[in-house]
């Protein structure tokens, strides 16, 4: 090996060549690489990020019809939900850590974004009604050990009767053989069942490794307890997929 | 990190993976990965290795014309070339290095087919009337200090009057400051200005690491200097990809 990948904004790199294709005329698509610490990696269209909101799932239309107040889409990526609520008139921010991401939402007319990580809270300073998660978001939850400074966190940018709109993923239904033996090194680690750590490349870049977390809505709940935070509403799309309403306690 | 991805036949599992897709009725494609030492990653379709010649370049096509006698079609991937060959009615023998590729082109319907890499030249006890080295193949060649054996081995299954039909790419063109950063190293480490180390990842499997060439028909010719093998012919197919045909000497 010469070293590996650089380190950089992979995924702001990997939207910004997917703009200027699509811009270009589109044809063809940026892929997405996700390296998982095992050396799992898996491919995506980096169109999804993209997507309007006749292409999307009917439960991410509904997270739309359940934003409320002054919103903040946090890990925006290429501002697709931000460009929805601000073309139903909603006051929203964009938030997202990757530079490259900030840049994309702001060409395509996201007009409030800010280049900041979701722990950042202090962001808007507690004026947010609604906290969106989606695009699986909820996994920045990250794992046992930092749900309480990240929900703290959000709890920090939100008023004092905001909800959290989250897209969760269930890791448990899985078989497959590569995911259960991570898995099972979890265990040997006392982590929850879902944790990961992760990174996204890009051409020679890749981002930092960070936590990610797949959780079930009974892991959700048991994370939120202790905090300012509930878990009140829970949509089922499939077996693995789920809309989490997280509303904040008295 | 946990280790980095297991070693395996990631080229193989991809091909079956993507077998098995179409035999399914498709609708979706294996991402084929590509990481090289300097950590640059890319990602294409797995769908090509299983196109049909109509589907493919026009040089390609004109390669299957070329093919004559008894054929052997070098790191055969899912047997593309194979499977026209034997369309036509002309003998040919599949090659391939990962068991995967050869499982994928026996159920495709390539009759002979063997486990072998390039250099295990005594396939067909030198028989082979064309050597096909298509799906940029050449580059097996590998570099300076690899081209005489490689080329040795290629002899070894050959017919005294045979040929290579063979697809290269020339890596001068890129102005890629990613590419223009891997050659100057090259420079430094005084390798070819297209050598390369790469490996084939998939989910959690990876290749060995193996070396890899793009050159110029001009660098070609001067590797096959002093060879049983002389550079005859060349098609340009573009800037980059050129079609060649080396001729065993006297």
């Amino acid at each position: 090996m010469r070293g590996g990948p650089r380190a950089g904004d992979a995924f702001g790199e990997m939207l910004l060549a997917e703009l200027e294709i699509m811009q270009a005329g589109g044809g063809r698509s940026v892929t997405e690489i996700v390296e998982r610490d095992d050396g799992f990696i898996r491919a995506a269209s980096a169109a999804r990020y993209f997507a309007r909101p006749a292409e999307w799932a009917p439960f991410e239309r509904r997270a739309l019809d359940l934003a409320a107040g002054r919103v903040i889409d946090v890990g925006c990526g290429a501002g697709r939900f931000a460009l929805a609520l601000q073309e139903r008139g909603i006051a929203v921010t964009a938030l997202d850590i990757s530079p490259g991401a900030v840049e994309v939402s702001r060409r395509r007319g996201v007009r409030d974004v800010v280049r900041a990580s979701a722990q950042e809270g202090a962001v808007g300073g507690g004026a947010y009604d609604t906290l969106l998660l989606m695009g699986e978001n909820l996994g920045l939850i990250g794992g046992r050990g930092r749900a309480a400074a990240f929900l703290a966190g959000l709890a920090a940018a939100a008023t004092p009767t905001a909800r959290i709109i989250g897209h969760g993923a269930d890791p448990h239904q899985t078989r497959d053989p590569v995911h259960v033996r991570y898995r099972e090194r979890n265990h040997g680690a006392d982590a929850m069942d879902g944790q990961m750590t992760i990174r996204v490349r890009y051409r020679d870049l890749a981002t930092a490794w960070f936590p990610y977390l797949l959780c079930s809505p009974s892991e959700l709940a048991g994370l939120v307890a202790g905090t300012e935070w509930e878990l009140t509403d829970v949509e089922h799309v499939d077996q693995v997929n789920y809309l989490a309403v997280l509303t904040r306690g008295p």
